[in-house]
């Protein structure tokens, strides 16, 4: 028996299903109030569909107008309708939706599928009716489903309750949740076409009420379910979301394809950080604590999820490659080399065992070459031979049209040994008629081919992606030693400050919400980051009495909390060495800054000891709306906007999300030292994320707090947070 | 009438064919020797096709065995075969092969195709088959395609001179000219199953004659060939490929697919421009030059051709996404952003008469959402409307399957209007069997249609690409004023020192090869790019008399062939300000290298003035083996290969080049000023970049060179090559 590559412990249960949802995945009745005679209305495909797909449940019909529909009565209302009903569905115009409900709710109905348009996507007034009904459900409480939706399927219960026009889908293991309807229409007519099975599919509509982090559990909890595909525009409760996410992609692979990354706005932000951490690094922080796998296209989406369904993940990234060609070979190699993959080096056993197997001029190296002679049964043998070899994690077969067999027959003799493998192994089938057979034959046996060999390479990837998150997945969040109750004395006055001012809107954030150098000096320090001491001094008598004290020579900083970045209108003046420069630059400084912008408030200047030399960082955090604190690490300077290197991981970190940081950032890896640049404390700069992350978590009224530069010295040496910029407030909205 | 938007003048005509290939495209006979009858061979494959294809030529057997095939008779000798042949095609077992070609060249045939393999690709007693085959195509002046490939098509001819399973491609207007035999094979196959069609196509082989650049031409004057597809593994001779891909691509697209990019091994160079500069760098500014458009996959390839081969270039990037539901046009926007192409701005007019034509929940704004009720009449009349609003270039339409109306329907109603618009139109149809009518009329039409708006949205970006190409295309080299005598004078010692050893093959490159600091200082300006004086003292002493000569502050660097980095080895040590320091300095750096490194040669220090601070950049140039004289600029300091900040383009540079490197590096960008960083010396910057990039156009033999760092100091204030590195020898192969 091997050893699994992952000890780690038994992972926590899938979360629970919230049971006001269980009337829409296992109704035992449905209403379709909306019910039509006539072809060409949605009401008429959803009782169709329903009827159909052999759903087990009752069907009932309900229509104002009465008659009969598909050999069954159309009664005129739901409260006229036998028991059981579970689900109502509504085709019905928009504004008759809320009279509808209401009588759903008093029949006792306590969920709804609101599959009509004509609310919130169309304007005010159809926001009104949406709010109405979210009204009528609250009062009788019914779980609501749309509106503006297709509807939902489940292939293996089964029921269709779209109105999409037939065939639907075929049963399968991959789950889809979806913002849009058009894409579900698209996906349920391109699977068809690919004998591509769905398990179970939820068209979410406006989300009045069921979200896609409301249902993600209960689709989940479906044991046809192996894969959840996700399409969303957006995600409300990021939090929750990451909740629900991460314990369920223990289990069940999670992929999403995020779309409107381009339409978010600017916002108004104080710092660098709040300038970078913008939507995306938010999700994409999100997703990589969650586990879930962020796809580009829909293609990939789809792509990923047949490997993620019938794959086990790979124990590493060495990938053995068989092909009776060059060429593929070739591409498949690059492809593999791109996504992070690597060609597995073969045994002595291995070649051997190839060498007697296949024809002289065959190449025994991998990408292993059997020419374009080889038989069925070579390609077989040498895929065991291949898979066998314990410096292989995983294989690729590449079958181009064979030019003396067919590929249908090469399918055939290598399913059974992909079957009896422990390790994942992906088909690049090239070309499409000649290959139509073979392709059947890997769809029925679960084994995922591809038509060309980079979106082959590209499903190993991501199998290897998930074999990562498994190994990493359940460690928990970092807790330093830290003096919380020090830090709530410090932000005290800020936040009664902040307190008091609430209710205004102000158009910038209130001054007194930016912490003091001393205060923010002295939160970090509550959290074990350094700071130098540094002195406000209003007058250049008083910086001149400051710099004596601490010692020269000093640097001198503008004192304002109308400056962002203090460097862009001269406000930093460094390496002070005697009190004659000190005076005559802070005459320069403050003054020369009043008569330039004679609206702002310039407190004086602030007096700090100069540090030595080191390699400067920012580290930075924000509270993100939807996703709490969000953290950031990268190169300082004018480098971190100019190159953006950074990178962002939410808070409280992992200490495995610390060295993906430090690991991910240029300004991480040269902390190792490179070349004639020495090696810095790169404990030190971990310890002061940690620290900045956990003072962000216990903090959310910290709205954003950044240092830049983080100064780290030589080895052993630690760190100083040289300048700090801190202030309270709301979160923002991504 | 409408202004063009590149009011170039007319490009160069079609570079002409070679007109010792005409054989092999268009053949009044040809005969097939290894024809056979039994049809699992491979000369049965090619027979059944010649015929089937419907050649109007002649068509004449060729088997020792004799007897008949097809109804016609099989010769036992080509020479006994009758007139017409003008080609002759060997599928024979490989030893027999020279004596076939013998047997030909003596028929008085001067083309043949060598289809079977068992040559270079098997070993090296294949490989002296192959060289044989070579010596008696020479002798008797023949043409050889392959051997190794699976033959040649023309679709328009007719011409299927391959052995590969029918169907043959359907006639269309893309070539596809391919290193791997297996490749076509594939993407005939993948042709036929999606009703792609060809025009011609070429498999090589092992090239043992007939190259990718030898038929280059001979494609693209083919008047059915519209869009030119290269599967290619390498380029034996970049720059005659450079020179042909060039003026055939401003009349026609090509696409390369180029693989093995992970295959080229590391070399031992002494410059970060020849560690950076690998294979792919010189590709891909080759490749930028020659106006080929690269593809990452084979699918990207041929979506591209269709793109091309039937939409006109846009004149901008604005674009007008037309859908009936909003999710798939939130997928567009992100894609053609992602793409570097942007939604266009409506103007009033034209959301005025959207408006009329549409129902009032629909979206005006782009992308113009019509709602799930668009009939095929509102589709086509928006469409219209947009494609007439003068600040669209190009449109996506997207059609999931429609709940309403079949998408055949709509297909047939918008066709005319693509038909009729000078602006690119491509088509997201999303969905697989709902679709197909749709599918089918689209292709007809030669309108591309891609299942996703991810696949849609590339297709534009790169018809945007070819038409920022076409803005560019023809513009010429820039010369600079140089003194290119004096240059050759400085080289001429080192010319003649490396003429003198040649013959020898040293393991590391001779020190002579390594010009001397003042050499390179020379060199430099006699191609305008100034460099401090910099003066060898062999000992403190002649150090200190030289920092008198030179004045104070001195930089000390260490003089010595054997050390690429010498910051790596303390090697420089800057800013002394006075004869006791630098004394210090010299002995500390030259004595402690010495005893560390027994073995080196270590001449002494060099002595240079301090220069003023200013931005640091690398330029740097190498001769590739394949490209010739190839750029690199970026960042300079440890930045150059931590952040791989760098750009390439092959020189002589044009104007567009050397802004386009400045424009694609960060050190580039920042050059204009970023924040507090001062704005530098942009234009000397460039000027530079066009000298060195003359300089290495003009010495073939200058191996390496490379500033690092060039000093870029105040506008208007210049530069400075404070640091040199050249070396004269061998070009790189890459």
């Amino acid at each position: 028996m091997t050893q699994s590559p992952h000890p780690t412990t038994k992972p926590p249960l899938l979360p629970p299903s919230d049971p006001s949802l269980a009337p829409f995945f296992a109704p035992r009745g449905v209403a379709v109030i909306g019910a039509s005679q006539d072809p060409t209305k949605l009401g008429y495909g959803l009782a169709r569909n329903l009827v159909q797909s052999n759903f087990q449940g009752a069907v009932h019909f309900v229509n104002p107008k009465g008659g009969s529909l598909l050999g069954q009565p159309i009664y005129t209302s739901v409260s006229l309708a036998p028991d059981p009903i579970d689900l109502a569905i509504l085709l019905i115009p928009a504004p008759f939706v809320p009279q509808a409900l209401y009588e759903c709710g008093q029949r006792g109905l306590r969920a709804a599928i609101i599959g009509s348009g004509g609310f919130r996507e169309t304007g005010t007034a159809g926001a009104a009716l949406e709010t109405e009904c979210l009204r009528i459900a609250h009062a009788y409480s019914i779980r609501l489903i749309g509106p503006n939706c297709i509807g939902l399927l489940d292939t293996h219960l089964p029921m269709d309750a779209t109105f999409l026009s037939p065939p639907g889908p075929l049963p399968g293991d991959v789950a889809f949740i979806s913002h849009s309807g058009a894409i579900c229409a698209a996906v349920i007519d391109w699977a068809r076409g690919h004998s591509f099975g769905l398990s179970r599919l939820v068209s979410l509509g406006n989300q009045a009420d069921v979200s896609e982090t409301d249902v993600l559990a209960s689709v989940a909890a479906d044991p046809f379910t192996r894969v959840l595909n996700l399409y969303i525009e957006g995600i409300n409760n990021g939090q929750r979301f990451v909740e629900q996410a991460s314990l369920i992609s223990r289990h069940k692979p999670i992929i999403a394809l995020k779309v409107g990354r381009f339409a978010s706005g600017q916002r108004a932000v104080a710092s660098h950080t709040g300038a970078l951490a913008g939507q995306e690094s938010a999700y994409n922080a999100a997703f990589r604590r969650a586990g879930v796998i962020r796809a580009e296209t829909s293609e990939e989406m789809f792509d990923w999820a047949r490997a993620l369904a019938w794959c086990p993940p790979p124990r590493g990234k060495a990938i053995a490659v068989l092909t009776d060609a060059g060429g593929p070979g070739v591409t498949a190699a690059d492809a593999l080399e791109a996504g992070g993959m690597h060609l597995a080096e073969l045994s002595e056993a291995t070649q051997a065992a190839l060498q007697e197997l296949l024809p002289p001029a065959a190449s025994l190296h991998n990408p292993v070459d059997m020419l374009a002679s080889a038989s069925p049964e070579q390609y077989a043998q040498s895929l065991r031979i291949l898979l066998d070899d314990p410096g292989v994690d995983g294989a690729m077969v590449i079958l181009p049209p064979p030019p003396m067999y067919t590929a249908g027959a090469v399918a055939k003799a290598v399913i059974p040994v992909i079957h009896n493998a422990e390790k994942p192994v992906v088909i690049a089938l090239m070309g499409e008629r000649l290959i139509q057979e073979a392709v059947e034959h890997f769809r029925a046996a679960h084994v995922p081919e591809y038509r060309f060999p980079e979106r082959a390479a590209s499903a190993l990837a991501v199998l290897a992606q998930r074999a990562e998150y498994l190994s990493r997945a359940g460690s928990q969040p970092s807790r330093c030693e830290v003096d919380a109750s020090q830090a709530q004395v410090i932000l005290q006055p800020y936040l009664d400050a902040l307190e008091a001012q609430s209710g205004e809107t102000p158009a910038k954030p209130p001054a007194s919400s930016l912490l003091s150098a001393d205060a923010a000096r002295q939160l970090l320090a509550a959290y074990g980051i350094p700071a130098p001491v540094i002195e406000l001094a209003r007058s250049a008598q008083e910086a001149a009495e400051l710099a004596s004290q601490i010692g020269w020579p000093v640097a001198l900083k503008l004192a304002s909390p109308d400056f962002t970045h203090k460097s862009d209108v001269n406000g930093v003046l460094l390496n002070l060495q005697d009190e004659a420069a000190l005076r005559r630059s802070f005459t320069q400084m403050v003054e020369s800054t009043r008569q330039a912008y004679p609206q702002s408030e310039i407190l004086g200047a602030y007096v700090q000891p100069m540090q030595p030399a080191g390699q400067d960082l920012i580290l930075g955090a924000v509270q993100d709306a939807q996703f709490g604190p969000l953290v950031m690490f990268g190169s300082g300077g004018i480098e971190v906007e100019g190159l953006r290197d950074v990178a962002f991981a939410l808070a409280p970190m992992t200490e495995e999300e610390a060295e993906y940081l430090l690991n991910n950032t240029w300004a991480g890896r040269k902390l190792r030292g490179f070349r004639s640049l020495a090696a810095a404390d790169r404990a030190a700069v971990r310890q002061a994320l940690l620290g900045l992350s956990q003072l962000a978590a216990d903090f959310p009224k910290l709205a954003e707090i950044e240092i830049n530069p983080l100064r780290a010295f030589t080895e052993r040496q630690g760190v100083m947070a040289i300048d700090i910029r801190a202030r309270l407030g709301k979160a923002f909205s991504s």
